[in-house]
């Protein structure tokens, strides 16, 4: 089986927005069985709609068609197919009590265009839309499929995981589908990765491994087709024994999920308690532990002591310490550590954490862009501290340097 | 002139990757005046690439196309470019140079398909690549145009900024290009924003009004057609007077900053300095306001008070406040008072802010997911607390909440 994705929508073609929704529907295709053999994104426009609707039939068995549903002049897409196929728009009367139940009961008065969301091609089955108001629509007409799928993403992906899916394993039969499983590694670089795996990911044929790009993680993605989720769990579990081999000490997850949400499962599961203090992060730490849905109960919280002043007001670190002729001064190995211990107190925590560094983009107290050090203090013992050397602007600076301290603080976890 | 966009790799129809090329390019090449008309993804597949080639010139005065310069087997886009042709690759020497140059020095072993990447098509114009090894290349073959560029974005934004613009703009000769301006918001929803400006986006012909979607910030772009810049300042001058009437309040830059930088700069600009204190934003705040470079003269730091015992402990907030039957409890617009309040006098700063409140997925001290009270305190005076009620998951209030708290601060440092 091979589809075409077409992505119908002026806005695309400005740049305004970026495809998206290309990306889940190909990885809901994978997942499905269905190979995606080409991508296609047309503006709002009848005849050049026409002809991508006509290429796409020459060269797939499946088209999905994404925008264009909605009520404006300019949603064209199942005007074009129905006038292409030769089949009358009907009306799919349960959409269009929703629409006008949806007015009257806000009270608004509805603009006659909003009944072309209760549109539907003759003959094709009506995809029900639980977040908008526009009908999706499955159709099979002269051996080729199309699905037609509004264009936000918040209505789109819904009507795909839903009745767009129910609709396609319908119509297609047995197909073997893609497994895959999501990898996550921490404390190493992702060309370092590839370059320990690469043997692995150019000649492996099945399962595949591909690396799987994300901002400030490193993850890599194993694939298989296979009958059943059973034969895939025990052929990606194959591969997994070899990569583990040579990156084992890395892998934090087999689901994509971030290390912190780790760490929080780490101290959720031993009962204890963490603080932060951030400098060159400015807070960023603090912000991805918080982002964890209900980490209130292992994160105390912390200080982002941006300047001297406060690493001297809030942490009592002396200011003989980080001023002056002949000083550690605020960027090092010392007043990390003292960071990391007096945060540590002050919170009552079990694990003090610190952040001290340069995240550029000019130098600061004559050290170079990039230089960080991490501090972890635990309860009982002397603090440590791990020297990193980061390179990348200024954001991706700061969120190399946490998600390190992060890795750092998950093998302190489990007393590695 | 008609453009499309041809993106060759796998990963993109696997869904491993989403295509941000596509968008920086139509973005790009709306600014030389050029129409994007179609943008297509095609796998790492001779055949349908060359499909592709024969469909985007049978439709397409230029035809631009990413990806597929790499050293690798699978990277087919000189090579397939090239038979279509009926054109010979050659060796691009600088190129050359510069490759065996790099592995030298590094004292790596260059392996023979690295050379793939100095091939260029004979008779095309070779496109320094200021950030990778792949040279690029610009062609003029029977009156279509074609310009090979790298897939990886870090190569490829800068090859199409330089010489990829360079080359365009030769071979383009005059073109009215496309102007555009930013308008960023705050304080009012997108929905809100649009329907205010509803006629003004339907019925606006030149310059037009699109909405601009970007997470947690509202913004509009306003384009147009000129012949020089000045022509277009003053057609869209006239546009932005007829937008400020109606939401000139919540405008805050005429280019994309974030209201962050704002804030920052009025800071910088009234000597001026600010300290925080959250809770529920858990460090967002003061991890967008430092991510602003330079930063550091304005921001002095702040605390993340999420546990009681730390708006206690750091900010002497009374126990007897907090917790209990009958007290206002930690999510209050007394308590947002006094930690904007303590927060500025322990930093000695003139602005203090706090957010207190809940970000869900539940509630919290029987107060609803979504309330949110923000602390603004200025030196001198008693502090002003705003309730919110906002809309969302946990990870979009956090960004609401501290989005409006910026923007409070913004007004506020006007005197507003």
């Amino acid at each position: 089986m091979k589809a075409e994705i077409i992505a119908v929508g002026t806005e695309l073609l400005l740049g305004q927005i970026v495809n998206t929704n290309a990306q889940f529907l190909s990885q809901k295709l994978a997942g499905l069985g269905v190979d995606v053999y080409f991508q296609t994104v047309v503006g709002d426009n009848s005849e050049r709609l026409r002809q991508a609707i006509e290429i796409g039939r020459s060269r797939a068995d499946l088209l999905v068609f994404t925008g264009g549903l909605g009520p404006t002049q300019d949603d064209l897409t199942k005007d074009v197919l129905a006038d292409y196929l030769k089949r009358k728009l009907i009306i799919h009367e349960p959409s269009m009590a929703q629409i006008e139940e949806m007015f009257s009961s806000r009270g608004i008065h509805m603009a006659l265009s909003n009944r072309r969301q209760a549109l539907m091609i003759e003959g094709g089955d009506p995809l029900e839309n639980t977040t908008g108001l526009a009908v999706g629509n499955g159709l099979s007409v002269d051996g080729t499929l199309y699905l037609l799928l509004p264009g936000p993403p918040r209505e789109m992906k819904p009507m795909m995981d839903g009745a767009g899916e129910v609709w396609l394993r319908s119509v297609l039969g047995e197909t073997k589908p893609l497994y895959s499983r999501i990898l996550k590694f921490a404390g190493i670089g992702e060309s370092n990765l590839e370059a320990k795996l690469l043997d692995l990911i150019d000649g492996q044929v099945d399962p595949t491994i591909a690396p799987y790009a994300k901002e400030g993680e490193v993850s890599i993605r194993v694939s298989t087709k296979a009958g059943t989720p059973d034969e895939a769990g025990q052929k990606i579990d194959k591969t997994l024994e070899k990569i583990k081999e040579r990156v084992g000490e890395h892998l934090y997850a087999q689901q994509d999920i971030p290390i912190e949400e780790e760490v929080v499962h780490l101290l959720r599961a031993s009962r204890r308690k963490l603080a932060s203090a951030e400098s060159c992060s400015g807070g960023l730490l603090a912000e991805l532990i918080t982002n964890v849905p209900g980490s209130s109960g292992e994160y105390v919280g912390g200080v982002v002591t941006y300047t001297n002043i406060m690493k001297h007001h809030l942490l009592s670190i002396p200011m003989t310490q980080l001023e002056g002729e002949g000083t550690p001064g605020a960027i090092s190995d010392s007043t990390a550590a003292l960071m990391a211990e007096r945060v540590r107190e002050l919170a009552d925590a079990d694990f003090g954490v610190s952040l001290t560094g340069v995240a550029g983009p000019s130098e600061s107290e004559g050290k170079p862009v990039g230089l960080v050090y991490v501090g972890i203090a635990e309860r009982g013992k002397k603090a440590v501290v791990h020297t990193l050397n980061l390179s990348g602007g200024r954001s991706m600076i700061r969120l190399r340097a946490v998600k390190v301290a992060l890795y750092r603080l998950w093998l302190a976890l489990q007393g590695r």
